[in-house]
């Protein structure tokens, strides 16, 4: 439990501005106290009153006699600050403030907000709210909240940010019969977030499932941390809303403009491990999958249905979300041929056909139950003249507790006709929805998890050698100090190749005959681009001359380019002309960085070249857990960029742990280097040995 | 109605097979039909009865006094065939043969389904099944099915093709009030399928909704004319399943291997108007806002709620389903924050606060509904304190009545609390949802499907110019002569050019010395590539040389690739060597070919190029529809290649009208030669002005 005991189990409950008049919010949560079955003491504050709701009402926190660990307030807000002050002097150690009226309306609610955090601290009270519904905890029994719906019990511990929406699936959840262990209306945030709450959930024995609806995060870092070692321990299943309020990324880079306003929280919830719903109807159905079954070893799913029709759409769907029909052994096969009847299908789906009764579900699910090629199963049924859909569902029961391994759901469609079926489901624990998809939905959503889990033995991470950070500091600070905020090529160039990333050779220079000493240095051919902090499109200003194979045209060349930039933009200032070898084609590829307030650097990787916006091939990665190659690799495989790598069509492949290695060192010099804002490497040769960095583009800020 | 009113609407129907036996499907039938309040004659039919169910029982439909309309056969299998018979010569209109073993059960079957279908058109009749429920019509009214749950009622004609389903659904849909005024199963459809009942319920005025589960299409092109012509007059909502079932198609061209095996029913669906459902839940949210809503004028949808949660979960939504949230009139703004509490918020989403009670969502909403700029609204609601559940739904209504051009839909979040108001929504034709999302799921088919029916005028076809049948039938017999199905390229070449395909020109050449002649009249540089039909990979042996600039060079490599060929394939037949004229790179697209056995040839257009299937940029319309350059101009646009095509980051737009062109004339040759199996012409440069088809691979039947 740790230092939310107070919150969760007090054992002793103020209720500052309580009051007897019916409808009122303080009148609300006493008696959501008193009728949640609470065991300990409950004192009603409120100076002008001797007693609410049959219990002595004290003027004041201070004039309890016991000691007050939990306090629920619900005085006006200009009052809040002084009732909280109240009970700190008198030792309580939480606080609920209900009260709304803080950071929600403006500048005024969140200094007062801010005061309010001040006070709690200065006390070592923690807070919940301001602005919340209140939360519940069905095992204490407590509801500390202005709820009079109270949770029925269950094992998911639900978190929400929107007090209405709690309220709201307080009442629908009831009448669907899902029941929550806690529940936590989050308001403003203000000190405790959803992070405190999934952690103390997490610790929390009794609570399977952690359920969140969340708009923003505000830690990115601490709720990586927290939710990751939480997911390991048990789901963390989030609806995360407000994608369409994020807004554009600032996005002067290509990374930048290929990462969506979502992609951060994206990146990051796939990165901890949690379970991501798409709408409120899956954050449910997976809610009851997580909180009833056990994760399937693998995703060969087997289906036992009495008509074609379900069949085909759970086969459907199994495709469709990437799972597998299990194949049957051949004893299975032969067993289920010799035992059904013989226009029964023997194979996935099983069909029993509609003249089934509960000893065919018997024989069919446990035989395909026993075969090792297995790893879940999906019991559909409709309502047939014969059906005995509560019997068969005792069936179902019996066939999972022999198979503790393997996850059982089912998908029941009709009504009032197997609606008793479905309940003697639901109350063994079976997930039982009305249609076969969302079930194979959460079968998916079970795989996923239990395949993270096992992936969750951490490796070694590798330390990277020729790390030069004073350079790179060093160019910073040079760059900051000509007040600028982009890098020139050669700078950029300089910069990664302090950190072991190869850039192909590129040097200023500043007359045409040094141009051509070092265009000979580095070799033939070469291109040479005007170097300018303000000239964004070179070429469109003739400040671009490619395939130059000796210094006479080198000569002639930055001459041409000089005349040329001072001609189509007279008075720009010119730093020079960069000379770069010009390298061999190989497959081109992007990598990137684009950072996010919340979580740090993101990385991207993908199909490079002049049409990378176009073709979007591009994944994301969080800079800080991209030191583990695995993860790398992962990323690499979400795009189409992986194909050629690993030799597309007969093409040799391309030198893999070369692009592995060079990811990781972007994402250590974004880790290293937080003023780095945004970084294109576009294109990146790949070869079949080796890679070449061609243009390198980095802002800071 | 037409000729389906003796199914639907008989004056009499005779049961053949009645049984007294409460339990047996020819009780069920008998009783069903008398409990459904038919109003006609029925003749329970069974020679060894005298009274069924308190109805006179005859011993054959001969010994009918009166006329039988419509028989409902319920016999064993091996008994149909003479029962059909008698009912023929009884004069009997329809038939409905429940009874199941026919095609389901393989060959034997199979040959009985044939002779029934034979005997029915012996005598005209027309037959609903075999292997079916049954059919019923809540307007006659009669239920002519062993589904012993009658339809309430409804304006959705429900055809299924799972029996299972459909008593399931009926079952399901009862317990949340949803009705139907037809409901059909459509077992074997060994005579009458999907397409014949939904020309039915195209032509019935009462009916307003189409919704469909099939598993499968008997006759495409039918179903294409008859489809179309329905989704003009009313929405059809389809839930195909069997995606999974139709397994992968020959995939021997890059066409093929794109088009997913789904991939024609996708197309052929977009194509006449349908609208999909991807779930059983989707089929019957879409059929409740289809059945209630007209579709909006466009796409600005404006959103009431009472809370934060759910109007940023509906903005989400908006912006996902690609609909766009409506941007209010000024006037508008100020009326709202003249008349809402300062904290409400009073831009899209409005937000009336939890406090809000009926009038408050009543002004609202009308001043919402009066704007110009919106296009359709959706109203949340959670449940406070206190909301006024039923009377805000009494004041959606009259909002609703007052500006019947704009669809109203809702989603209330919550149980007991909001289920009174929810009911009275219901009651008045307001779909209403528990969550925002699939609220807003509706909202978007409604508009595409209003979008479609605008579309509807239709153009006039440009007839083709410069099309020459006889050459293209010329070199297809040579080929077929030749036992081949795959044309050499230069064969490719000249039955593209016969349709006024810019192909580049190739020559066969069968010397070195014919080889030089050809290249110097074609203009160099020039391509060598072997001719043989047996070699799939000319590269690899050796038989592809580019780049060539003289005759000389011609001349050398003609002997070098012939001398490589036999070298690595001995004794394999080559015909010459082609000649080709190189032409300049452009942008490198793919124009495909690929055959669907239900909808004929499908037309791909992509990005083209070596990575056609690693970027799988295609978009497929069907052959038969694109002669209509609007739907060619919908498809290119939803490839990435539309982009480039329209002139991609300040690069020169390609010769759009040129690409349209040659897409209708490769659209016009698939379907004048229905031979062709499959076509690739990859790649396709398109150039600022013209075309060059580069590749061009034809394989014939």
């Amino acid at each position: 439990m740790g230092e939310l005991t107070s919150l969760f189990r007090p054992q002793s409950v103020a209720v500052v501005g309580a009051s007897r008049t019916p409808g009122k919010i303080g009148n609300a949560i006493v008696r959501n106290i008193i009728e949640s079955g609470y065991r300990g003491s409950i004192y009603p504050i409120n100076p002008r009153e001797k007693e609410i709701e049959g219990l002595a009402c004290y003027p004041a926190v201070s004039s309890v006699s016991g000691e007050v660990e939990l306090a629920v307030l619900s005085v006006p807000a200009g009052r809040v600050l002084e009732a909280a002050r109240e009970c700190g002097e008198a030792g309580v150690k939480a606080l609920i403030v209900v009260t709304a009226g803080f950071k929600e309306i403006g500048r005024e609610g969140m200094e007062l907000e801010k005061e309010l955090v001040e006070t709690c601290r200065t006390y070592g009270m923690r807070m919940l709210g301001p602005n919340c519904v209140g939360l519940m905890d069905a095992s204490t029994p407590l509801n500390a909240s202005f709820s009079s719906t109270f949770t029925t019990g269950g094992r998911i511990a639900f978190l929400s940010q929107s007090g209405a929406m709690l309220l709201a699936i307080l009442d629908w959840s009831s009448s669907v019969g899902l029941g929550f262990n806690k529940v936590v209306s989050l308001g403003n945030k203000a000190d405790l977030n959803e992070i405190d709450f999934i952690e103390d959930a997490a610790n929390d024995d009794y609570t399977r499932v952690i359920l969140c609806y969340i708009e923003d995060i505000v830690d990115g870092r601490r709720f990586l941390e927290v939710a990751s070692e939480a997911a390991r321990k048990k789901p963390v299943i989030v609806y995360k809303s407000g994608i369409s309020q994020s807004g554009a990324r600032a996005a002067s880079s290509h990374t930048g403009a290929l990462a969506g306003s979502d992609l951060a929280y994206e990146t990051a919830f796939n990165d901890c491990g949690i379970i991501r719903a798409h709408s409120m109807t899956e954050l449910f159905d997976l809610a009851v999958a997580f909180s009833r079954c056990i994760s399937p070893k693998g995703d060969r799913v087997a289906i036992i249905t009495n008509s074609g029709g379900p069949g085909i759409i759970a086969t459907d769907n199994v495709e469709l979300e990437g799972l597998h029909m299990a194949r049957f052994e051949k004893e299975t096969i032969e067993e289920l041929r010799a035992n059904l009847p013989g226009e029964a299908s023997i194979y996935n789906p099983v069909d029993v056909l509609g003249d089934a009764r509960s000893d065919r579900y018997k024989f069919a699910l446990n035989k395909v139950m026993d075969d090792p090629n297995v790893d879940s199963v999906l019991v559909l049924m409709c309502p047939t003249a014969v059906t005995e859909a509560e019997e068969t569902s005792r069936v179902i029961v019996e066939a999972r507790d022999a198979h503790p391994d393997k996850p059982v759901l089912a998908a029941y469609t009709g009504g009032a006709k197997l609606a008793g079926g479905a309940e003697i489901l639901s109350r063994a624990g079976i997930p039982c929805f009305t249609f076969p998809e969302p079930a194979v939905k959460c079968i998916k959503g079970l795989y996923n998890y239990g395949r993270y889990c096992q992936k969750q033995e951490r490796k070694e991470e590798k330390l990277l050698d020729g790390i030069d950070r004073k350079t790179v500091k060093a160019i910073f600070y040079d760059v900051i100090k000509d007040k600028r905020l982009t890098l020139l090529g050669s700078e950029a160039a300089e910069v990664a190749m302090a950190y072991g990333i190869p850039a192909a050779p590129i040097v200023l220079a500043t007359s045409p005959r040094e141009a051509a000493e070092v265009a000979e240095k580095m070799g033939f051919p070469v291109v040479l681009k005007v170097a300018s902090p303000r000239i964004q499109h070179k070429t469109d200003v003739g400040g671009v001359k490619i395939g130059l194979n000796s210094p006479e045209e080198v000569e002639k060349s930055f001459i041409e380019i000089m005349e040329s930039v001072s001609h189509y933009l007279p008075g720009v200032p010119v730093y020079g002309i960069e000379v770069q070898k010009m390298m061999p084609r190989g497959t081109e590829l992007i990598i990137g960085v684009t950072k996010d307030v919340q979580f740090g650097p993101l990385i991207a990787f993908g199909l490079g070249g002049i049409y990378v916006n176009l073709l979007k091939d591009v994944s994301f990665g969080l800079a800080q857990s991209l030191f583990d190659e695995q993860k790398i690799e992962e990323m690499i495989a979400r795009t189409k960029a992986y194909s050629l790598l690993k030799g597309y069509r007969g093409e040799a492949p391309r030198d893999f742990p070369a692009v592995i290695d060079v990811i990781k060192r972007v994402a250590r010099l974004s880790v290293d280097f937080p003023e780095i804002t945004e970084m294109d490497i576009n294109p990146v040769f790949a070869y079949e040995k080796g890679l070449s960095a061609l243009d390198i583009k980095i802002t800071i800020s």
